[in-house]
């Protein structure tokens, strides 16, 4: 079996857990750094190793369009082009083809789209974007999906919803058409005389459903009964319903997702979010704000978020947060990284994107510490109450 | 003595040597990455470490403008500010003034111009600049000067060289008051019970005189009376005259400026360049080019030039130079790095960045080795003759 997770312990209906795939493992609860065009933005893989991440995100649209999934699979692959060995998920392209493409016209078959880079026609079906992401060859891909606004009413989110579970059906199909037709190429097939583990992808079905939660609990059912999947996607969520929405559909599916396999909250990961998705049993967690906020001047510390640019900073000799044991904080002061914003130097981007990204591994690990030692309840009230006062940051 | 220069080998008029200063050694001859505000452009000071740079640079003018020296000064100085504890060399933002700023009105005293930042009006004499490079605290800080364009006639050269040289004398007395007023606290002074090595800076003058041989020699010539310099500079090349006029005004000086100390070639550093000026006895070069052109999808390579972003290398498996182990080359293949460039990603800037400086340090130094073996000249010829061949990129 390529694909197994294993729990440690649980505290509630959060887990701490290890999700082992063809490239190595994951220590659940994750958070998985974005790296959307083969690169999480501002950030070198040797970054992303020294702060221990584990599983890195791609993403089907995008590679598709830039540099072409058939580029990267030419390649080698997704983990050779950008040079992971560990562990790769690459969502669908749903999201984005709802979000970014224009003129877009749906139907039972597919989605018919222009592309947002060149204004191309393209045309996305469950099929195709098994192609595309069996080109790219991530050890997890996310089911082709149709997503709808985090307003959406009954009717939109029970339409969407159960096309998107006709359509993990025929993403099935085709993944396990393509597995025995199209071997991966990393690595070559001869280095394993018989099966070779890195052949397998693991399709991760997403649980849709709006903020309706019969919709939701009926797709999990649904789904689950479906195939023995290696693990399931919480999808929709985090794109402009209400927190307590959000955390309420998390809720819902609980009882109804078999507790033995990993869940994927998609797109979130505030550290609030996380908290809260760990709190309620969610194992993995993505999210670009991170490295967005972090070319922005706008940084995570234990105290809130801070604004690097701020004339206050002028001439901090502290690090971003003092508790901090990124490479950015051990070596450098606000003043100087404030000066690398005002400046426009690249050097600030890098850091910045690093510390962030960084604080939410972290943050991840130590949840998943406290599950461990038994006091998540305690150590999640404590984190979110500093987290959340809004007093001025300690001098 | 806080400075020395000790030559191993010579070839010619090419020397391998080793420039000892407050914050550790140089091996020479020597490419010195430039840190214009406080940061290589795009690359982290552990990349500079990894990839063997010893001496760094940075620029009074820009520093003065943003963030200020006094704010530098406050954080303990430049080398704890950029976090760079090996040697820096400060330039006096002579070059600046004249290539950057608006509106400068010139006398004996000084340089009014305005700020290419906000406008505002500044003011720089001798003395104001020295206490800029004092409040950065460099280990070498180079005179304020009166940089003409490349192309000057005799009157303007002999003109900004005779009021170089005057400025050179008042730059030596105030330096020489603020050694002894203004200690440097990097590291605080009671680590040092006696006399602070790290205290001292040295200030090197800077020969000028347009493309006129005799202005070269008679400035080099008063210059060396002057005081007992810990190395000299060379400056006012590469700004525009011919590439034979520059080699020619190195060889002039040659013998007027004493072998037994360092020759910096200021804002020379092409390879062609960095090559040609080791063959007549300059230790020192600095560049701003191969972190621009890297920026710009330029790399450089045993070949000549390559432009990253063409067609041609979208599914090439090579590295940048096949050569090279940067840790650009040794991980990545062109046809990733011309992804990132396509799709604007921030690692392309830092891996081409850091290649190009990779490629001037490394080149330095196998200048070194063939001048320690004997076989400059042959070296020399061999590595031209292929750079300079513009046969297509061997497949």
């Amino acid at each position: 079996m390529s694909f197994s997770f294993d729990i440690e312990v649980t505290a509630g209906a959060a887990r701490a857990g290890v999700f082992s795939t063809p490239h190595g493992v994951v220590e659940t609860p994750a958070f998985m750094p974005v790296g959307t065009l083969a690169t999480v933005k501002a950030l070198d893989p040797d970054d992303l190793t020294q702060m221990g991440a584990s599983m890195i995100l791609g993403n089907a649209y995008h590679l598709h369009l830039r540099p072409g999934d058939d580029v990267v699979r030419e390649m080698g692959g997704l983990h050779r082009f950008m040079r992971w060995d560990g562990p790769i998920l690459t969502d669908s392209g749903g999201f984005q083809v709802f979000s970014l493409a224009q003129l877009r016209t749906i139907d039972e078959e597919g989605v018919e789209f222009q592309s947002h880079i060149d204004g191309s026609r393209r045309r996305f079906t469950p099929e195709s974007v098994m192609q595309i992401e069996r080109n790219l060859g991530a050890d997890v891909i996310m089911q082709f999906d149709h997503v709808i606004p985090g307003q959406s009413d009954e009717a939109s989110a029970r339409d969407a919803s159960e096309r998107s579970i006709r359509w993990l059906a025929r993403c099935l199909a085709e993944i396990q058409r393509l597995e025995s037709t199209q071997p991966l190429e990393d690595p070559p097939r001869e280095e394993f005389p018989g099966d070779n583990p890195r052949n397998h992808q693991a399709l991760f079905p997403i649980v849709q459903g709006g903020i309706h939660a019969h919709l939701r609990r009926e797709a999990a059912a649904e789904i689950r009964g479906m195939h023995d999947w290696a693990g399931f996607g919480i999808g929709g969520l985090s794109v402009g319903e209400e927190k307590d929405a959000m955390y309420e559909m998390i809720e819902v599916v609980d009882d109804v997702l078999p507790k033995t396999h990993p869940r994927y909250l998609m797109g979130v990961g505030f550290p609030e979010d996380l908290i809260e998705g760990i709190r309620r049993g969610v194992d993995l967690f993505d999210c670009v704000a991170p490295t967005r906020m972090g070319r922005n001047g706008s940084a995570f510390t234990r105290d809130g978020r801070l604004n690097i640019k701020r004339t206050e900073f002028r001439t901090d000799p502290k690090p971003l947060d003092p508790e901090c044991d990124c490479s950015a904080c051990t070596r450098f002061s606000r003043a100087y990284i404030r000066h690398l914003f005002v400046s426009d130097e690249i050097l600030g981007l890098r850091l910045l994107s690093l510390h962030n990204v960084h604080f939410l591994l972290s943050l991840a690990r130590a949840a998943r510490q406290s599950i461990r030692n038994g006091d998540l309840e305690q150590w999640s009230r404590d984190w979110l109450a500093r987290y959340r006062a809004t007093s001025p940051l300690p001098v």
